[in-house]
C-alpha cells in the first residue's frame, strides 16, 4: 500500500522514477553506503527534472530510511540492511502438530497454498465494500478519533450497538457492562488473567478451538476436556469433571461450535447451568460465529443473566480479521478489574479500529452481506460434504450453518500424518488432535467449506489417502 | 463517525430525516417495543418520500439494532436498552492513587478537563494529515490487506522499514528479528510472559513509567526500583540490586526517560552492560519516545547487539494512539517463542493497522511533521518551566527534548493530595508516587509541556498550593 493521495499522477510517476533510479544505484553500490548523494540541484539537472520533484523523491527515500539527511550538508546513503530471509516464507514441514500448528501454518502460508484447514473465510468473502466505505469515512472523521487513545471501556456508541445486538439474542448487557478489547482472543486472554491462578483447572470441549489449548498453556492452567455431543457438552462427563476437578472456568462456543459445527440445545444449556449451581465455575461463551447462524441457538449468557457467564465475541470471521476489535460482556463488578488489566497489559484499545467497526456494522449493507454469505456458505458446505464423502471422509454431523465440518477419515487413517503429507503438496489441513485435549481425535479433520472449493484440494487428499 | 460515502447528500439528508423521525417515535413510545412498524409502502406514502428512501432508513435502523426485520412480515421495534450510565463520565475522585491512577483519570477525562499530567500529546499535535492520507490509501488497498489476518511476524514491508530505522540508530536487527505487536505495551507484556515466572524480580527505574508497575503486578513479578540519575540508572544501586535480587529483567527507556526527561549517557550505558556480564539479566529498552529526540542518546540495544537487550517501540506518541501497532526486536531464538505467545494470546496482529502505519511513516510528510513538532514542544517546554517556576515548582532537570518535565513541589507539599484536589477542579495531574516503586517521589509531579499551555492549569495549581 502506498500513500499517494494528493499527488497528481504524472508527477507521482516522475517521483517514482527518480526513487527507482536511486534505489537501483544504491543496490548496485554506484552510490556507496555512507556516501553523499548528488545535491538536489545537480540531480535535477542530470535527470532533467524539476528541483521539487527531486526534493520529494529524496524526502520519500529518507522516510523509507534508505537515505538520510544531514542538516546543512545534504542526503547520504544509509547502511545496508539484510533482505528478508527466505526461511520466513513457505510451509514449515518440520513443525510438530501442536495446538499452534494449524494457525501458524495457515497464517504463514503464501497465497498459492490451499487452506481447507484454516479457520476463516477467503478475504474476498468478507465485507470488503463496507470496509472500504468505513475507511473513507474514517479518513474524514474528527481529529480525536484519528489520534487519541480510546476511553478505558472503549467507544460508547459501539458498546451501545453491541448491547442492542446482545439484547436481540436475549442477553441483557447494558453498555457499561461491555468492554471493548483488541480481539476476541484478547478477550479470552484477559478473562484468564483476571480469574485464573497458575495450576487452576479449566474445562474445555473435546474437541474445541485449538487456540484455547494454546491460551490455557500460556496461563499455566490445567485443561480438562469434556466430550462434545451434537447438542453441547456431554452432561454426565461435565458433572463428573465438576466434581473431580473443581474447575474455575469452562470455555465454549454456544452458537456454532468450533470445530464440530454443532449447536447447543436449550435443554443442555439449562441443565449445564443447573449443574454449575453452587459451584464457583465461571463460563466463558465465545460468540464469534453468531452472525453465521441461520436459526439462533440458545445462549448461556441469556439463560444465566451474566451472573456466572461471560460473553465474548468479535467480527473477525465476518467483517474483517485485519481490523482488530473484540468485546467482553460481564458482571458489572468484574468489568472494572478487567479494565485495569487491559490498561496494564495493552494500555487503551484501538479507538480507530472501533470507529471503523462501528461504521461498517451500522452500514445497512452488513445485514445484506451476511444474508448472501449464509446462502453462499450453505452451497459451499453441500459441495464440500459431497466431495469428502466421495473420498469416504464422513461428516460427524452436517452443520446447520457456519463454515466448519468435522469429519472422520476412512480406515483409521492418521490425520496428523495426512496433514504433514498434504502440506508438502501445498494443502494446509486441520488435523483433529490439534483440537482434542485427550488426543482422541487422531482420525478426524476439520474442513472449512469456504476454503475447500478448489478441486485440487480433493486430488491431493485422494493421492495422500 | 458515520459511513455515508456513496450516498448523494440530498438523499442522505432525507434518509436521516426518516431515521430521526422513527427514533423519536420509538423514544416517545409512539412505536412500542415489539410492535410492527408501518410497512415501507405506507411509511413512504405518509412521509411523501420514495419507497427506496424508507427502505434504506429501515435497513440502517436495523443495522443499529433499533428495529429488526422478520422475514416476510416486516420491521419491528427492538426492546429498549438502558442508556449509558452517567457514572461512566467525569473524574473519579474516590480512586486511590495507584499505578493506574494517572492513566485511568487521563483516559476517562472528558475533553473539557485539563490534563497536564497525561502522557501523550493533544490530538491536534499528532500527524493528522498523514493519518488521513494513509486511511484514504487503505480504502483503496487490496482485499487481503482489508480482510485477512496478518502473518505471524507481521507486515514484512513495515518490519523492513523498522529494521532500517533501527540501523540508523546503530541497532542491527534484521527484519526477521522484528515482530509486530498490537502496541508498545503489548510488546512489553509479551516479553514478560515469555521470560518471567511468577515471583521473579524485575528491576525498574525509580521513578519509571507507572504502567510498568501495573504490568509487573499483572505478572506477579516483584519490582525493585533503582534510583534514576540525570545520566541513567544509579550504577552502584544497580550493581547492588543485581547482586541481592538476581533479577530476570530490567525495563527502561534509554532515549528520553519517562517521567524525568533524562537521557542515558554513553558511559553509563557501557558500564551498565558490563555489570550485567555473567548474569542472566535481560534488558527491555522501550524506545517509544525516539522520534522526539533532538540529539540521539545511545541505545543499549546498539551497544549490546541484541544479545541480552530486547528493543521495543511504537508510534502512539507521535503518529497516532488511536492506531495500535508496536514492535519487538530481539534475538532470533526468542522471536519464534514470542510469536507463538502472540498467536496464543491475541491471534494475529492488526494487519490493517500495520498497513496504515507503514503508509503514514513512508509518507515524506512525517519527517517534516516531527521536525516542526520538536520545535513546538521546545517552545511549550520553555513556557511551562517558566510558569512552574513562578509557582516555585522546580524542574529536577530541564530536558533536552520530549514532552515531560519532572518537578519538585515547594515546601514538602504532597503531590497525591494536590492531584486529588486539582482533579476536583477539572485538572488531571500526575503525582510522583504513581511512578515510584519506593514511594519516595511524594513531593514530585510530572508535567507534559504540550498539555500545559492553558493558563487555567496554573491558576488551579496556584489556588491548590
Amino acid at each position: 500500500m502506498q500513500a499517494r493521495a494528493g499527488t497528481a499522477p504524472r508527477r507521482g510517476t516522475r517521483i517514482d522514477e527518480v526513487m527507482d533510479a536511486i534505489r537501483a544505484r544504491i543496490a548496485s553500490r554506484t552510490y556507496q553506503p555512507g556516501s553523499r548523494l548528488p545535491s538536489v540541484r545537480a540531480q535535477a539537472k542530470a535527470m532533467r527534472l524539476s528541483v521539487s520533484t527531486v526534493v520529494e523523491a529524496y524526502e520519500r527515500l529518507a522516510a523509507q530510511e534508505l537515505i538520510y539527511a544531514r542538516p546543512g550538508s545534504g542526503f547520504y546513503v544509509a547502511g545496508p540492511v539484510a533482505p528478508l530471509a527466505l526461511s520466513e516464507l513457505g510451509p514449515r514441514l518440520d513443525r510438530e502438530v501442536d495446538p499452534l500448528w494449524v494457525s501458524r501454518q495457515a497464517l504463514e502460508a503464501d497465497p498459492a497454498i490451499l487452506k481447507p484447514g484454516c479457520g476463516w473465510l477467503p478475504a474476498s468473502w468478507m465485507y470488503e465494500a463496507g470496509m472500504r466505505r468505513a475507511l473513507r469515512a474514517a479518513a474524514r472523521t474528527d481529529t480525536a478519533a484519528l489520534a487519541d487513545y480510546a476511553t478505558p471501556l472503549g467507544l460508547p456508541a459501539l458498546r451501545q450497538l453491541l448491547a442492542r445486538r446482545m439484547a436481540g439474542a436475549g442477553i441483557e448487557a447494558p453498555a457499561e457492562q461491555v468492554m471493548l478489547t483488541e480481539s476476541g482472543t484478547q478477550a479470552a486472554d484477559l478473562i484468564c488473567r483476571f480469574l485464573l491462578e497458575p495450576g487452576d483447572t479449566v474445562l474445555v470441549d473435546d474437541p474445541c478451538y485449538f487456540n484455547f489449548h494454546a491460551l490455557l498453556r500460556a496461563h499455566r492452567a490445567k485443561a480438562v476436556g469434556v466430550p462434545y455431543t451434537p447438542n453441547g457438552p456431554d452432561l454426565e462427563a461435565f458433572a463428573r469433571a465438576l466434581r473431580e476437578h473443581t474447575p474455575r472456568l469452562y470455555i465454549t462456543n454456544s452458537g456454532i461450535h468450533n470445530p464440530t459445527g454443532a449447536s447447543l440445545s436449550p435443554v443442555v444449556a439449562h441443565r449445564l447451568l443447573k449443574l454449575a449451581d453452587g459451584t464457583d465455575l465461571v463460563i466463558v461463551e465465545d460468540d464469534i460465529f453468531a452472525d453465521f447462524e441461520t436459526s439462533p441457538a440458545p445462549r448461556l449468557a441469556a439463560f444465566d443473566g451474566l451472573s456466572r457467564v461471560i460473553h465474548i465475541g468479535s467480527f473477525s470471521k465476518t467483517l474483517s480479521a485485519s481490523l482488530r476489535c473484540g468485546y467482553i460482556a460481564a458482571r458489572a463488578d468484574w468489568i472494572d478489574g478487567l479494565t485495569d488489566l487491559k490498561i496494564a497489559t495493552s494500555f487503551g484499545g484501538g479507538r480507530l479500529a472501533s470507529e471503523i467497526l462501528l461504521a461498517a456494522l451500522t452500514d445497512s449493507g452488513y445485514r445484506k452481506h451476511m444474508e448472501a454469505l449464509r446462502v453462499r456458505l450453505a452451497q459451499a458446505m453441500q459441495q464440500t460434504v459431497e466431495r469428502l464423502e466421495a473420498l469416504d471422509i464422513r461428516p460427524w454431523l452436517v452443520p446447520q450453518s457456519g463454515m466448519f465440518v468435522w469429519c472422520r477419515l476412512p480406515g483409521g487413517r492418521d490425520a496428523a500424518d495426512l496433514a504433514r503429507r498434504c502440506l508438502g503438496e501445498g494443502v494446509v489441513l486441520a488435523p483433529g488432535n490439534a483440537f482434542s485435549q485427550s488426543l482422541s481425535a487422531g482420525g478426524f479433520l476439520r474442513f472449512n467449506a469456504a476454503q475447500s472449493l478448489d478441486a485440487r484440494t480433493f486430488e491431493v487428499l485422494a493421492r495422500a489417502l
